[in-house]
Parts: structure tokens; sequence; C-alpha cells
């Protein structure tokens, strides 16, 4: 079974723009959300104009703020405190990666917790790993809200996180351990220091890979029947294509897909799901839901 | 190799206690720790008293407040207000249990982070998640001091936890996992709904239980050369004590340790690095070296 991260995209975010409709009649507020974009990374402004399309699809208002890359880091957190005070903004999100000389943790500490949809606020981390109402950072949402879609049972499963990045492999892990309707899974987080990442794949009932190296997981490593969640999305040159590259994943998908009973594409898999978990994150802060 | 928390907080508490006389000598502000206790729960009122004792013995100031188990959450709320404003106290803990009509997860947010000198408060649970400096949880904290005072060695090993308290086990899965000097193991996290523990037990280099079940894990579920921590401390009745109990851990101690390269013994293992691990939070406190 292929996990159509476009598919249930679509019928979620025609959920969305059904609410938002029904706001609008109401004359309700419509959700608004901005986007902060330092630099002209290719992958980048991909994404950002990606979330800005889906914003205007399903009736959102959406700002899309470009800075030059030599922003300083003090005018970006001057930024993001007019974005904080703006009240026309329901949420925001600064795009990674930014540049090196700005420090991201400073940055996302900056983000008023009410406003951060991409839950990369230290408290709502925090808030996600207590079970309390919280941002939960579009990647791991976009995940469990496909697994939930496809009914993909979850309660007692082995499941092996590839990857303990702060933004998907470490939630991800967290997520998926938390008693909670989906999760209850007997999680094991496999990094660069783990030795024998074989043996762990090979007993798994769901792997998550999300280490950003192409074709990574292959079909040797794990077993029949096993669900794959395919995080990675590497772009590799392809001058056969019109775009001049081609789209990786983390997963050998030709070898592995026919040994899986579930498995995520690559495009149209995890990424329009976190793009989707983006949008329902700013619903939620339009109508405050997380914080009151 | 019995891992001796007894002696190692000695060790810790002595090197404390000379810095606090240090601080002393230059005028400098002592650490202040307050605690608070609703109700009159024996095993409680006895960690307590031991922290109280603890701060004494070493220089530190203490300030026990013991409220009736009638007080209303609001009335407890109050109580932290006070704590969080009165510029004496640097550091203060509300001992749980905690009586079922109080919200414990509305009182661990009331307290200000800084003075959060347990790490339950949300912030600080995430700034742990994401390597941040934080006030690490005392009993994760003191566990990661004992591994480190004798050496364990844990990147790269298999570790187990049993159990996913958002007071032990789970933040343990996490900074275990940590790209940090203590830490890089890689982590499963076991708890009621995994389905074969021996399996993934068997197979651990480092076993952390903390499940609060007797004598739960026995001989044939570890291999040979494991480390074992017990974090478990339950009291059962036992007449031909004075005190009218004994203490059991997670466990079984003496089938156990003669196959464990290192074991914590109960007690004497983590309860007492527990204590240490706390009076090294509220010294940080004191020296504002977490928040500035």
């Amino acid at each position: 079974m292929i996990l159509d991260g476009k598919q249930t995209s679509i019928e979620l975010q025609n959920k969305m723009a059904i609410e938002v409709q029904n706001r609008k009649e109401k004359g309700l507020k419509i959700p608004h959300l901005a986007a902060v974009l330092v630099g002209k990374d290719g992958a980048s402004q991909t994404y950002v104009n990606a979330k800005v399309k889906a914003c205007e699809q399903i009736g959102f208002q959406s700002t899309l703020i470009h800075l030059p890359k030599e922003t300083t880091e003090n005018e970006l957190l001057a930024q993001i405190e007019t974005l904080n005070q703006d009240e026309n903004i329901d949420g925001f999100i600064v795009q990674l990666p930014l540049p090196a000389h700005i420090n991201v943790d400073k940055v996302f500490q900056q983000v008023k917790p009410e406003k951060d949809v991409d839950g990369f606020h230290p408290i709502n981390v925090g808030r996600m790993v207590k079970n309390l109402p919280a941002y939960i950072s579009a990647t791991p949402l976009g995940i469990l809200m496909l697994l939930e879609k496809y009914n993909i049972e979850t309660a007692g499963k082995k499941c092996v996180v590839l990857g303990r990045s702060q933004i998907v492999g470490l939630p991800m892990s967290i997520l998926l351990a938390r008693n909670t309707k989906i999760g209850n899974c007997t999680v094991t987080l496999c990094h660069s220091k783990t030795s024998d990442v074989k043996k762990h794949t090979l007993d798994a009932d769901i792997i998550v890979v999300a280490l950003g190296i192409p074709e990574y997981l292959k079909d040797d490593m794990i077993k029949n029947g096993a669900v794959v969640i395919d995080v990675g999305i590497t772009r590799i040159d392809d001058l056969s294509k019109k775009s001049g590259f081609k789209l990786l994943g983390d997963v050998d998908y030709q070898n592995v897909a026919p040994k899986c009973s579930a498995i995520t594409p690559v495009p149209g898999g995890v990424g329009p799901m976190t793009i989707t978990a983006l949008l329902y994150n700013t619903l939620l802060a339009c109508k405050k839901e997380i914080y009151l």
C-alpha cells in the first residue's frame, strides 16, 4: 500500500478550506500565516513558495517576507518581534536553513510560543513531550496524520527512527512512544553512533528514515510487511529533467517497496503532509486552540 | 562493580560544600532551596526531610513549607507565586505526589523556569530536548552523574529504558540518546504496551528500570556484563524492621547483580544521587548558570 501524502493532503486541505469558508461567512477571522525566508537557497525558496501557495488555495491569508542573506541576527530578531506583535498574523515560520552567522536557537526562542506554528520553540517542544496542548512540528505531525488516515496500527509495534534531528527524528521518536492513539510504539532511536543499524531495522514493524542520505535504506535491511516512512528529500543533478534535478528519498524505493505493507513515496509522501500539518497548526493558532 | 550512589553523593556534596564555603567567605549569596509538601504521605515526608537535611549538611539554606492536604489548587498556586517572587529563594520544588484535586501540570507551569530546579516546567523539558542550558530533572541527572563518576562507556551502546514516566523514563531515554559525553546510546524506550520486553533487555548493554514494580527485572532478562540502573524504590511492609518496612528496587538484585558489570543497589544507588542532583541544580540556580 502506498501512503499517498499528496492525495491525503488534498482531502485534509479541502476540509480546512470548507472550515475557512464557514469562518468567512460567519465574519470570523481568516487564518494568516507569515513565512520569513533569509537568503536565496533554491530548495528553501521552493518550500516556502509551496507553503504560500497552499495557503492561498485553501483561503488562508499569507505573507512572505524575503530578507537578503546579509541580514544580521538582530535584524531578523527585530523582524520576528514585529510578527509577534502583529495581531493580524496568527502564526509564522522562519524557513531553515538560516545563514551560518545567525544563531538558530536564539531565533526560535524569540518566536512567540502562541504563533510558533512550526513547533520549534522550547516551550512547544516541552509541552509536546509532556503531552500538553502544543504545536507539534510540521513533519512529525504530518506523519502522524498520514498514519492515522491509513489506519496504520501503532500500539505495541516496534518502531525504529533513523536520525535524531531536532526537527524530525527526535520529536518523531518521542511522539510515537506516547500513550496516544497514534503512539504506544516501542521506539528505538538510531543515529550516527549506532553500531548495527541493520539489526534494529530488520526487527522493526515501522521504520521512519530521516537521515538525508539518498537511498540509504535497502531491501535487505527490512522485514517483510514493514511500514516505511521516508522523510528524506535530496536534490540530485539530473540534466534529463526540465528542472535540472531529481528528488531522492532516504529509501531505495524500487527495491524496498515490494517488501513493505505500506510505504511513502518521494515525492508525494511526507513532503505534502508537512505543508498540510503547517496549515493545520495555523488554523489551530487562528482558533486559539493551543493557547488561550 | 557496585555503582555506589551513597559514596558518590558524599564526594559530590563535599565538593559543593567547599564551593558554598568559598562563596560565603567572598560574601556571595548562599544557595537557598525551598520545598513545598502538601499533605502527609509517609514516603514524601521522608524524601523532603532528606532533601532539607542534605541542604543543611552542605551549607545551603533551606525552607520547608508544609501545607495541609486540604490545600486548594489556587492556594498552592499562590504559594508558588510567593516563592517565584522571593529573591532569597534560588530554587524550589513541589514534592510529588500531590493530592488528586490538584492539577500537577498547572502547578509545574506556574513555577518560574529560573527557579524550577526539579526541571519539570515544559520550558526546561524543551530546552533539555534541544540541548540548550536547562535544569535537568534530578533523578535522570543523578543517573548521568553516577555513570560519569564510574566512567561507564555509553557511546554506541544499546540502552533499554523501562518505563516512560515524565519524571524518569522519558527524559532518561532522551538524555542518553543525545550527542553528549554521557549519551550517544541507541535507546529503546519500553513501556506497558511493549510486547516483548525480555527480547529488548536481553540485547541491552545498559538497562534503566523505572517501573515501580518491585524485583521486576530478573536474571534471565539480561545478558552477562550488562549495566543495570535501578530507579525503583517501593516500601514493603516488614515487621522485622524497626521502621516497619523495607525498600525494594525494580531489580531482583540478588540474582541479577552477579551477571552485571555494574549495578546500582537499592537503597544507596539512584536515591542519594537524586538528592545530590537537586542540590547541584540549586547551586546552578544560585550562580545563575542556566538562566541569566
